[in-house]
């Protein structure tokens, strides 16, 4: 009899129709948390024979059963049996199936409410630590190519059109920085799965003197819930995930949308290695950033499930509904999506090749040192104000007179204003533009190694606390 | 030598890294694509024999060839291999191992990026038309359950507040007619694919003379498309698939909503069956109604496809870029999850139990005749803003007194307004209210019969057109 | 008294609260939809009129006090107050005020649901109308840009790297393509508020009977709703106008995208004029692409806004909810930021220089006509996949040996392979490389004159269906 | 001369088109920020004098013609032009105007491209601070609500279906819980705007030694950032503000949802005030929730914010884009947004009537306390699960045979199972099941008690950190 095995089927006469255990189904996906759930069980067994709920032989028997379970899962020779909804499912009736009546003890004090509210805390605090050591070692990646290359001057852009001469460096902290933002909002989310659900039961908190406590001592939280309503129906830390990975997301698909533009034929500023790239299946000559492409690609489904959560949370009343089994596949998807991008983008950056040259060339472009040479005229007096129109003028004398502005003559620049001295040529020149920045943050190389190294103590700072 | 594999390797000298093969692979979802695939291979090969390129023996052996690979994919027993990328290279690669050279011929004048495009047109194509079946099955259902319900009278809300008698048929129709729409929406994303995109090439067409006239007959498509750097860039057929998936999951949401309402002891309207109803894990009393939970929280991420896909392309320039792979997951999950929400709501609707004495004593509620009496005074000649006013004047003495609105005398009436007659009294009964209603598209039986006709006069008229 | 101005206050005993009439006013983005109101309010009248609920001498003062109205309105002198919370109330309001009894008359078999309903509906009819025509503006200017300047050769680029020498024709109308189909889904949004609502009253239909048809003629629509209740309920005719103008930003954003890019110093392809260029305020040189960066970044609201309505009618019971209201600034933000869009690109590209001499030296880089090679050895016997293994090795020469592709000698490629005869030194000309592309929709001279009239026809054919 | 205005114009020869001026255009928004940008200037005035680059005259003539300017706008008599573009030139403009020379030196070592990321930040860290008061204060509120009515029972519900008996104040502090969560995003996401960005220049720094750390402290915040090119480009602080708003509006929305539930003629357990309920145009009689739907239905906006900003983030290079300009509108939408529905929600609650009658009538439903009955069973040694499987059989009996759940006889029960005592019975009664709870977090009297001392120290300990 097929519904027999329905752990809560005692009151029902039908069975549930095909469809029903179809879209109930979460088996497929949520067999990953099985780790927690075991951990989770362990725990609750050792709190129920502390409150002399099971004895020992009971606890012990429990213990061993959920370990060979998880030894029988791990080595692939498990059977899941969808009929049986879910994770927590499958692995109780099997232990009950092996170990007999304390099995059907195990579920005492305990719902599937509290239980799975439980495993995903478990599981977000796991995934959270091994994201944030992957991304601190991206982060100092980063922090070594722009020590590597503190002499590289390329052009700073703003609105795509080369602005000011900056450091290589600069422009690659710029994504270190982005990431010890986003370290911050990992550990943010990591905090907020930081308190023990279990005893919450299925809404109202249970009919036993469970120790919490101990359950969150044993489970490494730091603290337990304190509304048995709210723990059942909250999914703020699987938002709060969703929306680390999203801005993550979107700080990558800044990131790859430069590499991709720095490979083009046109910018030619980096060349990333073969192992990045792939063919064409009809163009022999193609090397393509495949993985750059795929990576900005993939910001669509980071913000998408984040809004698929946000939009399946919205309005729905307390306390667990249904509803909430939606929040594991974009989970589930999210966490794998900026692994994998974590990885890529380490292998591309690991593995480019930096064009110096190119770079170098490119600086010369576009008065790339027409502020310094503003500047110039500041610090002779002359109001910010003017000194940015008689700039303006020279630029378009040079345009119009198809005149090199990195090689214009003192002469010429005296003909626009009085308050040129032969010092101002040295303004033009766009490899020591960015030495001029006397600003702290700015592009000079001694604020650019003070940078690095408030970064590698704000790395150093920065532990799982989870 | 892993990297042989690759089938534009030619020019490589590095193999790809173990994450660029993960992040690239597609064989794992695009594998469902198998049979467009093949169906359009073979008709590639029929082109290509046309165009003097293969021989009839070749294409005789390449139509046998995919023959049996599909056979051996829907047997279970082909071996995919996923350093080959996606389901185009498995199958090409395979193809050539078996019959050599003619399958080396097979990608000629075609490239992945027009093949991409022409696979997933076709899985568009026939998706479309199953859904559609589907839906105007449920639509149907509806219908029936509104014309077998005719005489059911349950109170009509607006802000969730009782506001006029109406037929149960009328609001149970309302998701007809949001499903008409839907069907509308699925014919226009179905049309957006009607268009052959083979012999687009890479981007700039292909140095062959293709038939592409001929390809478009062969696979059933009304036209075929027009610029060769627009149809290896455009996904637009996809999103207005998502976009229909999202209504449509908008519309579903809504009436889950609702069988969630009226399930509950509080409204009583109908009752789900144990079919589609789940038990808890810890409180034996508990029938859930988890399908139309689960379909109300599937809402999310048909939003969140189709926002993944719009994230996706925004900003990215022409023509093909490797982001573009990221439109297969989010169409996958929205197919399944509309095929498992229609059937889902089939299965609820079919089973449930209408609770006509719950819903017809709860129209003697909240005044819900009170328009009636207003709307009486005004054919007795009172503007109909002095009327709203009386009327309101009469809630507040009920409210005010305890007095039962539907019961009150006429005596009582006459001292609020001297407008009002004997006959003013049936207008209290909230049973005959429906009934009142003149307009067309009311909610009185003769206008609920004819919107009957008109819904099913359109589902005959929609057939698939593509 | 502040409470008695409300049409609805009758029973109530307290006025709302301050907080109430902020949070529940729309008057100050709903006036915008006072020519819509008053033609409403107008057909409305003259139905009460024709069904002997008005005299002619009411109707007639209904009139014409509501053309003063709109005068005033229009003329800026009308006072608007925020109390009667939306534009509705606020015409009626004053009409009463002036005209008296007749005024109180004229909500009659009318509530503010399908009100509101006929008032959106007529507003997108109108807006969709202009913006259609704007749409075919731009598309036409698209064509003739691409008619203007057939013998511009290009890059062709797939993943940003050259890929194959096309046509800037070609490029130019992959934007044109795409407006066509984004005219397809206008009229598809615009036959979404095809049927009029007027006579579902609050939510059953009214008491009276309405003439809905006669109502439909005079208003212009070409059905009528036939669900009272699904009147007041569906927003989709908004969804759908959001939606379309979401996928007409997607495609703006990809175009912008490309107008920031060739405007870099890096590509150069082209010059955007002054009028649509700023300058910065510190930098004196700068020639900001500031108009295609602001209609890259509206993209963002435009998904915003369709997010926004998905969002709000998840899950919300029937019928007519509060939350309803919530519809109108998504919309005419999304209507704004269309026209504005429309304007912004319309101004650029009819002001753009094209630089083909930048466009055409480019073409010779990245192998571009590897292709065409590895099609000529197809046409001597080769298999596509040995020949294009075969120009992966010439490629891999060339930049071993730092060897100029487009000028390699028949001698070196004989010693690829035996196939290659003199007249294979010609496929290497990325100039003539369009015009080898056989197949229809492809990048040749004859084909883009093909779709230029095929494109030219289908606008002919695309005329307002409201 | 229209062009002339522009303080970036030196180089152009043509002037803008009126739709680059009306696309560009930010000042009918951006003005609310005149209050920022005016002490952001004032900052930068004094730093400038510090420098030696402006003298004691010039800073005082600065101070005192922008503290004239502050006057006019809070008058409403200051002259916005919108050809100006936006707050900064508005008010540089109208200064250098004014004062003259010196005005013409404010700019000196700034660009807007700090200058906006400055004002933006102050700007939120000014309304994070006044949200946090009101945050805090509706939190307080919902406390005391919890705190006056700890002896009402109400069914406690999971899928809406009613599963146990809680104290409504539980019930109540859920939204408790959910703000201090809020709260801490909220305090993160000020956290975020902690770093002073003035001194980043365009992008690169200036050529002058601004004092940026007297910067920092002159303005209030706790750091400086640390990379220039970071700086203008970043956007994440405003994304964390959305971010936390979305998550708050869900929460509301679940509020919201309940609100409405609950003022239901179904339900019935609340009764909203008229002070925040509003009547219909047609049907006198109803009494609307019209905030608390229009509350739920701005969870709309405000997701559709985040995704706007999210989406126009997306793929753009470093460093400043136009796109940027974008963040506004939503930032200020979500603002206004969030203090709208605090408040309104606070109107709500501090006026509803709490029907504790019928929530504890509503209890006796539903076999309310199936759990207490199992949870007997296993105290008397049943396993939990055969427990479970007990009373599913009793609830089976009771729904066929029509029995009183509440009002079971021992003899009855005992034939179900031996274990059952006399004692057995009390576990029936509904009023007393929430004392039964024993674990920590639960629903009895005493834990909610501990758990609103709880609440009360956290929100004592949560003060503005920016």
């Amino acid at each position: 009899m097929k519904q027999n095995k329905k752990l809560w089927g005692g009151r029902f006469t039908e069975p549930t129709s095909g469809i029903t255990e179809k879209i109930s189904a979460s088996i497929h996906y949520d067999a990953r948390l099985y780790g927690q759930d075991i951990r989770g069980s362990i725990a609750h067994a050792k709190m129920l024979k502390k409150a002399g709920i099971l004895s020992a032989t009971e606890l012990e028997s429990i213990i061993s059963g959920l370990g060979q379970i998880q030894k029988e899962i791990e080595a692939g020779s498990f059977r899941f049996d969808a009929s049986l909804e879910d994770i927590h499912m499958n692995i109780e009736a099997c232990l009950t199936e092996r170990i007999g009546e304390a099995g059907k003890k195990l579920h005492t004090a305990r719902s599937r409410n509290d239980q799975i509210a439980l495993d995903l805390r478990l599981y977000l605090k796991d995934e959270s630590k091994e994201i944030q050591i992957k991304l601190k070692e991206l982060t100092l990646l980063l922090v070594n190519i722009a020590e590597d290359n503190l002499d590289i001057v390329m052009p700073g852009y703003t609105h795509m059109q080369i602005a000011q001469p900056v450091r290589f460096s600069q422009h690659i902290l710029v994504y270190a920085q982005q990431l010890l933002r986003d370290l911050t909002r990992l550990e943010n989310a990591s905090l907020a799965c930081g308190s023990m659900p279990l005893g919450a039961g299925a809404l109202a908190g249970v009919n036993y003197l469970t120790d919490r406590e101990f359950l969150s001592n044993e489970l490494g939280f730091s603290d337990i819930t304190h509304n048995s309503m709210d723990t059942v129906s909250d999914r703020d830390f699987i938002l709060d995930f969703l929306y680390f990975a999203s801005v993550l997301g979107m700080h990558f698909s800044r990131l790859c949308e430069e590499l991709i533009l720095w490979s083009t034929s046109e910018f030619e500023f980096i060349r990333l290695s073969d192992k990045v790239t792939t063919g064409s299946s009809i163009m022999p000559q193609k090397r393509n950033p495949d993985v750059a492409e795929l990576v900005r690609g993939k910001t669509g489904r980071l913000y998408g499930n984040l809004l698929s959560l946000l939009t399946m949370l919205k309005g729905i009343p307390l306390t667990y509904n249904r509803d909430l089994q939606e929040d594991k596949e974009p989970l589930f998807d999210s966490v794998d999506t900026v692994r994998m991008a974590i990885e890529g983008i380490h292998e591309m950056l690991s593995s480019m090749k930096i064009n110096k040259e190119k770079m170098l060339s490119s600086v010369f472009r576009n008065f790339s040192t027409a502020v310094d040479l503003a500047d110039y005229l500041v610090k002779k007096g002359v109001p910010f104000r003017e000194s940015h129109e008689i700039i303006g003028s020279i630029v378009q004398y040079c345009e119009k007179n198809n005149a090199d502005f990195f090689k214009l003559s003192i002469d010429i620049l005296k003909d626009f204003s009085k308050h040129f001295s032969d010092d101002a040529i040295e303004k033009l020149d766009p490899t020591s533009s960015p030495e001029r920045k006397e600003s702290s943050g700015s592009t000079s190389k001694s604020e650019i190694i003070k940078q690095i190294e408030h970064i590698k103590s704000s790395l150093d700072k920065c532990h799982s606390k989870n």
